[in-house]
């Protein structure tokens, strides 16, 4: 992927101008959590909620999906640094840097909002899942190979299907759990309930 | 809950109003498919789709967030009947119910716009998980716990936590699986996968 493409790129050392970034990134995710759809966000209107003029905002993103791509992503919590001790305490790591990123109250809300303009944007959204999703599945892709590389997890493990029950169960508390909080011991709990499966 | 409560009163055996309610049903899936939110969807526009006339409705509903209610519940597939031969069996037949439910694009789209509705309606959210979430939520505990009483699941299992690897994993491949058809074999795989564990 190359730096235009993520609408990352960035001249280092630059404290003003990464100021008025941070700006523009909180006034889009305000504004995207306030329920202003993608298609009703303008750049005059981020340019006005965060207090800078157009052009500082086309100095940095070439349009709007670029920048909504980059709101997005900051809501992501960064990859946790794996201990690499054992596949279990790794999984944990990683379900639970999932559980903290839906802790805050906007960053869930944005993140619904934003997954239900998929199909009227699924270019952004393929974007959205190549920058913020794909290294995250990535990650636990290798720790469950790991994991049947060292006789951690069965051998015959479907490694998708593997992801699919860990996500989905930490997607399933977000989605239909109870309100509030999740609990600081949920993704140890996911973790151990889908390594010991339920069959006897 | 009462009849007025669910909106879902109706008076027996008059196929020509049932037609009608049909066709305002499907006015209002589709306005709301094409991403109309529930705050711009009126009345007006849901009769005039419909080609009938706004009394036609206001006799059957009283507020469009009842309709709205009424409406979504038709995308969830009913419940399946459990043959009660094995937990195994009863478990695909409830996730494949899921799947189903998740095939018809229109399907899909709705409700991921009805879930990115629900920090803005949380009553009709609330509503819609009363009325068609919730049973299918219950049937999967009641075999759940059948299948702990019959030793068919382990002793010690956390009903809720199972219940959030089967229907997580089913909602991941919903969310994050590849684009198009779930595989017809996706509620086999999910349960055997759920019910063997990673661990060794």
């Amino acid at each position: 992927m190359s730096i235009q493409e993520t609408g990352t790129a960035r001249p280092a050392g630059r404290p003003r101008s990464e100021k008025a970034e941070k700006a523009i990134i909180e006034a889009t995710l305000d504004l995207i959590g306030e329920g202003m759809g993608v298609s009703e966000l303008t750049i005059e209107a981020i340019a006005s909620r965060a207090g800078v003029g157009k052009t500082t905002i086309y100095r940095r993103w070439s349009n709007k999906e670029d920048l909504v791509v980059d709101a997005l992503a900051t809501l992501k919590a960064p990859l946790p640094t794996l201990t690499g001790t054992s596949v279990r305490d790794d999984l944990i790591s990683l379900v639970d840097a999932m559980r903290k990123e839906t802790g805050e109250p906007r960053g869930r809300c944005v993140m619904n909002i934003a997954m239900s303009e998929a199909d009227r944007y699924p270019r952004l959204m393929e974007r959205f899942i190549k920058r913020a999703v794909e290294p995250r599945r990535e990650a636990m892709r290798a720790v469950i190979e790991r994991g049947i590389a060292t006789g951690e997890l069965r051998p015959d493990l479907d490694v998708d299907m593997s992801q699919a029950l860990i996500s989905g169960a930490m997607l399933w508390h977000t989605k239909w759990g109870p309100a509030g909080e999740l609990p600081a011991d949920l993704a140890q709990r996911v973790v151990d309930a889908v390594l010991a499966g339920l069959a006897p």
